[in-house]
């Protein structure tokens, strides 16, 4: 089997026009689109309508492909857009697709393999619970067993959570439930970090969940969707049964200027940054680039403070998205980076994972 | 003569205590402050009075000091606050002093030499044109001639351009003037190409400023302050004429995630850094960062689509200052970098450019 | 004939589901449906995404009621959707059908009559000049013949003006072009000026437009759509050929607090506020509510200062939405009110019109 | 006794001209000054520095006149500024003296009293709680008892809530105390409630406060200022003991468009809007306009949703802001209005106080 990747780079949420050409021309076949993942202009808050217009604009152009209804594309290809291109951020959209059979015997080197999967659905009660971590660590692993692979070839895990809405119409203000994004973030985080081994299953409770936050997973990045009611992943790996051209690695950024944490995945990836930045010809070598970020809570980088909480005119989510994507653009030299933000329990405090899926070199 | 500088991390634009304390304990005399540049927290628009508090602070605090009133602190000492702390900045202020003599016999090496002047007074006629190109540049001469330097010398010139009252209120709307910040910063910006030699006079007329963007300086970063009537000039060089440990280097962002420019004038320093960022020791080596930033108006980078000047709800400016300070705090591993924004003939278009005070080597 | 209004708020852009059930339940023919007037919950700027998706959610329903493709829906229906619900704005939709046929002979009293029509295309050149004037003078009028109406028996003409793409690439930076938002908005309301008589053609000329604000229309409100190559027009009057339950009132707000403009509209009407506000059953008679917004350039209202314009954070435009929908929903009692920005000889500067549709007394 | 009351409106946070200037010609003493209350135009979040800068100017400029230090004025005069002017507010600053003595007979009608005073010190654990509560109650009872004045003659209290810092630092963080803006406002509230018997000591506990929303009072107005340690206390009451040309009336509104409120608060000073609005020479009558606003946070306003929450680019209270100032000014055809926002306990949910200061008919 092989993936195959194309980017395409957008001139508004509703532009199909990229994909759209390359299905007619029979450079990308859509019947073998597994995933779409995408950075959208909007201001990436509760009121982003840029990634529902991506979305129907994507999935009305596919339904014609596919001889579907719109409404059930969704169903056979997992979209995952997401708003906020601040600063330098080109919006893009990455198409993943998936052929050919698998091979019983492995090849020589390991290739980008993608499975996509999802959760049960959820209770309104079990959102930002063990249950959640639980069943997102189960839908992970049966990832992995599909793909016979082990932990250690899982590079990014992509989580669009859970948010059903509750039974009972209030109840999410009773107090009890924790039935909204930071939650739902936080224990698909676990639940990833737990399927991987980043986590032991001992350490983990409700009690830890968005508290304890030296538990982490290194490769899980989670966003969340009001009623979605079971989880939707992407999992990307590297695997000897796969083949094709392309490859990926990750890392952990220590805090949200950790530079150096960069450099290394692009080093594991064959690519050497020349005065702190890739040449053209290795820029183009550089197909996907995927960061959390996360203004640090705390108020402080580096004992410096900053005032990305202080702001009561742009949100931090805002701030930090900006300054992860300068920092991934600055150093890869291309601006069509995927940064999305608030990273409960996805690499440390203030801090984030980094993933990027280039050619093998 | 030497140069000292202090950087004073600030809790707020009002929070003068570090400047104030180090002049109680005798580590900063205040009589020999000749220039203080900041950046406080604000939007860096209009409607940002940090600046105003930063100053009325740092004037009245100085004021007992200097046994002079608050209103006068300004005519002795240049206040050059800059609002806008985007994403990972740290507020913070810069306090330069100057102290000791001249000597006639040069030092064998060349070290941070500053001098501080200011243009005459300023018709409102004259802003955005020639008068303003050429009464700025015989202003920059005579600081070089002041420190007997070279023009190669001088790495950085932070201009505060004049923005008179027009004479006859209403005149400024009669569109024949060119009385607003963009034109007072393009002007003085060729100004500081002139006297520096980076532009031939040849090149200069009205007609080109704010037009020609071929035209620029690699040196001048300038702002413009409203009501401001006479151009308040820093000049930054190395002279062998003066002692120390500091000097300071400069270089050009092409574009506005040029990371290679910023190494490259960190090389300059003696400095390397490694994986991208300066290790810690290097680090503290790094006293001041200043730079312009632009959000390119052709609306790409390296031909991919930004969308910072079509966000109805964010500034370019925010947008820009804040890549831009991620970028040079990201490379040199310090937060308490300045940025400031709208760089017309300051660097090619899109670009900017960026200074650095270390210890020397 | 007879034109009947359905009113239906919205809980997101793309919520449709409230037409679509009326549809379904028989109260709503989808082929009667003329114009589908809106607000959206964007920002109302250049990177408003929620009325292309309002738009598109809209083609996708009715393309399935009217049997064709969801691109053609607006070649047979007005949809005209504006962002920006400030402050206590509720989205809502109002869909107008006509149905039935003309009388010869006149009803004794006058009702809401509705007619669409559009311009011929434009070309760039002709943007923001007289010949948009003169082409949606013509078009209006040939409107108001249809409807066998005379002038004053106008009350609204709701304008979507056109930006055609200039022919050659890079024509619109060349300084010549008046192909914006602004210099449509001006000229198609100088156009419906001109037909309603409301300007003698004699005091127009290239000069005036965007010039000579003592031009303006009354019952003009005109949004303008990049891309679009001609002017859609929806007409309001109240004729005595139609009948029905529904008429429509307009005036003129002189300033942007100018509250008895609004109340003498309500006046003519039939509707009488108690302490300022609608009483309950009042207000269930008013259906729908129009208003232009403008924060006054001149940076003051009534002599005193305002800060709409010198805030770098917030847009003019959506404080002066904020504004003035305050004002129609403090004083009708009901916060689904339609304002619109920026009104270009839409009223005297500062102001604007208001226009009411509601229940016959 | 008298008390006068001079509006002088700003140019900029720092403009003290207006005062500066009353107080030189002699139409204001210094001396005779108690409170000085003002809107300046920053965003009124905790980023809000034009409140720093108005009271350091006027604290600077009042110094002199008062011959202290520019910090000890405030120990002698409230100054209340209020940041957030949006809409059409217009900056402006609202200056009370109280002359004269106190008379022993009344007098036949009763003008308007002012009284300052604080709180005794807080402790970090006690704001947003009961000992709050009572401290503020007695603190106000014992300026009513000053003023020899019975509850119903009080109209607004303008209560400026004090915030200490945790005796131990980090406490805050530890959950258990209440030591923010919503419960310092919230608690001070009750206790103006619980002084004016708006509300029955029995209903009062920890457990009510920022919650039990029926509570409330009519007649409070309160703001929380960080590291405040005593809440300090401005009460406006109608006294047959004073004498002077002024006179304060106070309503409640319902919810943010309950307009007929703010009619019947003229109505009780003798003025009476046409056509919704006062005339010119009603409008002169008008001296000072003080609300409180809310977004009402159940999402709806008479059963319509509002988007002022679910805005991820503006905040609520910019928003809240807006719409009651524009009511105010639509009604009283003045601009200069004091609007505040987050209204806990003062007014029911979604609405809030308002009183009006005129000159008596």
């Amino acid at each position: 089997m092989r993936t195959t990747l194309h980017r395409f780079f957008t001139t508004d949420p509703a532009d199909v026009s990229g994909l759209s050409r390359a299905i007619a021309e029979g450079t990308v076949n859509p019947m073998d689109i597994v995933a779409i993942i995408g950075k959208t202009e909007g201001n990436g808050g509760g009121n982003d309508f840029t990634r529902v217009l991506a979305t129907m604009a994507l999935s009305q152009m596919l339904a014609a492909y596919l001889d579907c209804r719109p409404e059930v594309v969704e169903d056979r290809i997992v979209l995952s857009l997401s708003g906020g291109s601040e600063g330098v951020t080109a919006p893009h959209i990455l198409v993943f697709t998936v052929s050919g059979r698998a091979v019983e015997q492995p090849y020589p080197v390991k290739r980008l393999a993608v499975a996509t999967g999802h959760t049960r659905s959820f209770h309104a009660q079990e959102v930002g619970r063990m249950a959640m971590v639980r069943e997102t660590a189960r839908a992970v692993t049966g990832l992995m067993h599909a793909l016979r692979i082990a932990s250690e070839d899982v590079h990014l895990v992509q989580v669009k959570g859970a948010i059903p809405a509750p039974a009972i119409a209030g109840d999410a203000d009773a107090g009890q439930l924790r039935c909204d994004m930071a939650w739902s973030r936080g224990a698909s985080a676990l639940g990833v970090a737990l399927a991987l081994g980043e986590v032991a299953e001992s350490r983990l409770s409700d009690a830890a969940i968005n508290q304890d936050w030296s538990l982490y997973s290194s490769r899980a990045s989670v966003s969340a969707k009001p009623l979605l009611r079971r989880s939707e992943i992407v999992l990307f790996a590297n695997s000897c049964h796969w083949e094709g051209d392309l490859v990926i690695a990750h890392g952990v950024m220590r805090d949200i200027i950790d530079v150096p944490a960069i450099h290394v995945v692009l080093n594991q990836l064959g690519l050497q940054p020349i005065h702190g930045q890739l040449m053209p010809a290795d820029a183009e070598r550089v197909l996907a680039v995927f960061a959390k970020s996360d203004a640090d809570p705390r108020g402080s980088i580096r004992h410096r403070r900053h005032t990305m909480w202080t702001d009561a005119d742009i949100s931090d989510m805002r701030y930090s998205r900006c300054v992860v994507s300068a920092l991934l653009a600055g150093i890869t030299g291309e601006t069509g980076v995927y940064v999305s933000t608030r990273a409960e329990h996805q690499g440390p405090q203030g801090g984030g994972p980094v993933a990027v899926i280039g050619y093998a070199s």
